[in-house]
């Protein structure tokens, strides 16, 4: 568990492995993005996808996942923020996603002293190198020496 | 169903409606997002929610189904994007979400006649008013006239 006082700016990490399936796909995009590309395989092959595509909030889903199965995850109290968000390769069945990571910024809160914000900027890469999405997403970590309080 | 030619940067919309409940957040929470204050109601009380709360990821979820749900949604083709994303309030058991939609930027593709890029700031608002989530959403937006090709 990394609290305030442990994360460097500049710091990098590659981590987790997720194996997507047509089945889990389909049965996200039913509940939460019922579009024809996410949710029936022939629709999709006639999308400008060719086939079938994962929803963008699914593989977001699919990040947080390897995130916080992280063995050194971040000592979150809260998400806050998310920057500069780009689906920039599509999510099928079949791929297996990994994430890199990089802290690019860190700042302590002003109104609570035993917290502070930390902002990474993260990659998901698919089993060919290529990025999936990538975005900045900023958290509110626990400082150690106040985690007892 | 609102094709590229059909939107107008400026027009606003509110719409739709997702029950939240505890089922669906520990739910969605145990297969992505598995932080006890999502997953837990005791840990989730000595959280600084003091109760439980949605994943961010999983509003994020909601908010696209509503979207999905809209009845003059866009012909969308993609979703490309997300900017300024902000969780600024908790979203719990028994609330209500529903959204309010602005158009901000609409631009035709450099490389694709048949299709733009739309910017749709949004904000998740609960049964109390108040905003859980805002961010600026962009689509690749399918444009009526090439539609049957």
């Amino acid at each position: 568990m990394q609290y305030y006082e442990d994360v460097e700016v500049g710091s990098t990490a590659t981590f987790g492995e997720y194996e997507v399936t047509a089945e889990e796909i389909k049965s996200f995009a039913e509940t939460y993005d019922p579009q024809p590309f996410h949710t029936d395989e022939e629709a999709a092959a006639e999308s400008m996808f060719g086939g079938l595509v994962a929803s963008g909030w699914h593989t977001m889903a699919m990040c947080m996942r390897l995130t916080a199965e992280r063995p050194d995850a971040l000592a979150a109290l809260a998400g806050v923020a998310a920057d500069n968000l780009r689906w920039v390769n599509p999510v099928r069945p079949g791929d297996r996603l990994s994430l890199r990571t990089e802290v690019i910024e860190k700042r302590p809160s002003s109104s609570h002293e035993d917290r502070g914000y930390v902002t990474t900027h993260v990659e998901a890469v698919n089993q060919d190198g290529e990025t999936v999405v990538r975005f900045d997403a900023t958290a509110l970590v626990k400082r150690r020496s106040y985690d007892d309080q």
